[in-house]
């Protein structure tokens, strides 16, 4: 591979950094990885599991000498870890990071990189309800998007240059705008996991009533929710205080519209209750036809 | 098979009885199925499909002389539908229906019916956002629960008969009462698929302004969201008008505790938002326990 990077550091070895190692590998790139990760029981484990060429105890060290270093941290210390590497970054070096809100960490990232270095964030849009140094895998990011956000004026073989790198690890790449990037994933993720976390602790209340059953008899749309619910509790909290604005605004629209279906029962509008439905099977054939999905049937659904 | 029933009558053949009829095949029953659905447009369907060894043009001569006569249409018309056979229902007939709410069932349909036959409501919890009768598959029914709602009183012999009946399909078979069975479900099922509807109308609302982002996007918790919210409307709209105290109950619950996450993002308290998304985690581990569902990573999760 002529375009890749001689020398890659991973910060933080989680479900993303762990994938993109397997991924990297099964692409056949010869880089030399670097990792840290804050536990000292996350960086036994790399080791044990040949996760990264070589794991550091300090992320000073893991990113000396680092073509790119790619933070894989939750949102929220995203800032922190920047002001920690700075000092010890290679000039040209480019610094990216996989975190899902992107205005947050640009405010909190770039202030703290040297001028040297170009700062290209990024945002696979891929995962697994898993978390931690062995849940990842190649091929998590096949077919699946990673925006690009670079700030106007970033240089452009740097960008040219990360596209290449995820593009290699199976994944499609574009470039969006940092705002409009929060905002669409407040629609079709951020507010999408509150909700389903919500509705998995309202069941959790109500299981304390009837024992398991709500466990046993979870075939159905709950399902679903639980195993979204089931998601990283520190990543996502830092999400959802990281991109307030965004996902309130939705969480807004959301309960609006709920309120409605609610009076549409309530009052037994049976067409109002209909058209809605009918209306949002079309999204799902979109998002079909899109390929962001298949037509397979899945089982558990019903009633 | 010694309990097997000789004749078999589907009323209404879309996902539901479409996947009994394979299902009875791949179980090797001999039992002679008759079938009839209201639009001339499936029955024709059912025909040339194989669906059922004979297809009626009335639901009156589909059920004469069946020994186990299932309903397996939406529950809004499950009333008409079975005063409308109950003339022609055989004295010691069974007759059973795959509807997702029991107590408004029970209500249409047992003062319809004759004293001579046994009425044993039952649901399936399982199914697929596809429905018509090319949708069903044996193998929908594996390991899935089908929950028997029988009243006090009901002939012992005719439910072991029907849960024998269930089994045979691949189902775990279970007794509830109803009202028990129409709360169980507003939690597990109904509340989280109106959930899943309004987000993805939300969505809807916003991708005219977005172009087909979210569609393009939509590699997220959201994904799942339109799988459920594909859901047959018909079907959908009969289950919240005929549950409509258990579902508005639960959707109460809901909206306190999604507006009290709502205040926590809004004044960044960060320990709640964690301790409330760490105990969502522990229902998900239970339902994987319990079996019902695996803990095989799904894709296209995160942020």
């Amino acid at each position: 591979m002529s375009q890749t990077y001689q020398r890659i550091a991973l910060i933080g070895l989680g479900l993303i950094a762990s994938s993109i190692f397997w991924s990297m590998k099964r692409a056949g790139h010869t880089s030399h990885v670097t990792g840290y990760a804050r536990s000292s029981a996350t960086r036994d484990t790399a080791r044990r599991t040949g996760l990264c060429d070589e794991v550091f105890d300090t992320a000073q060290e893991a990113v000396r000498d680092a073509d790119l270093v790619i933070l894989c941290v939750p949102v929220g210390v995203m800032g922190a870890v920047a002001a920690l590497i700075a000092p010890a970054l290679k000039p040209g070096a480019t610094v990216s990071d996989v975190g899902s809100v992107k205005r947050a960490v640009i405010d909190a990232v770039a202030p703290c990189l040297p001028d040297n270095v170009h700062f290209v964030p990024a945002h696979p849009l891929a995962g697994t309800e898993h978390s931690g140094p062995e849940s990842g895998f190649a091929g998590l990011f096949d077919n699946r998007w990673c925006l690009l956000v670079p700030e106007v004026g970033t240089d452009a073989g740097a960008v040219a240059k990360l596209d290449h790198f995820w593009q290699s690890l199976g994944a499609k790449v574009e470039q969006m705008d940092p705002d409009h990037h929060d905002l669409v994933l407040a629609v079709t993720s951020h507010a999408p996991h509150l909700i389903a976390y919500t509705m998995v602790g309202v069941a959790d209340d109500l299981s304390r009533v009837t024992d398991s059953e709500v466990i046993n008899y979870s075939a159905a749309g709950f399902r679903d929710f639980t195993r979204i619910a089931a998601s990283d509790p520190t990543m996502w909290r830092d999400v959802f205080l990281t991109n307030k604005d965004a996902t309130l605004e939705i969480l807004g629209r959301f309960t609006e519209e709920l309120f409605a279906l609610q009076r549409a029962i309530r009052t037994g509008d049976g067409d109002q209750l209909h058209a809605y439905f009918t209306r949002t099977r079309e999204i799902r054939r979109g998002i079909v036809e899109a390929g962001q999905d298949t037509d397979a049937p899945d089982f558990g659904r019903g009633g």
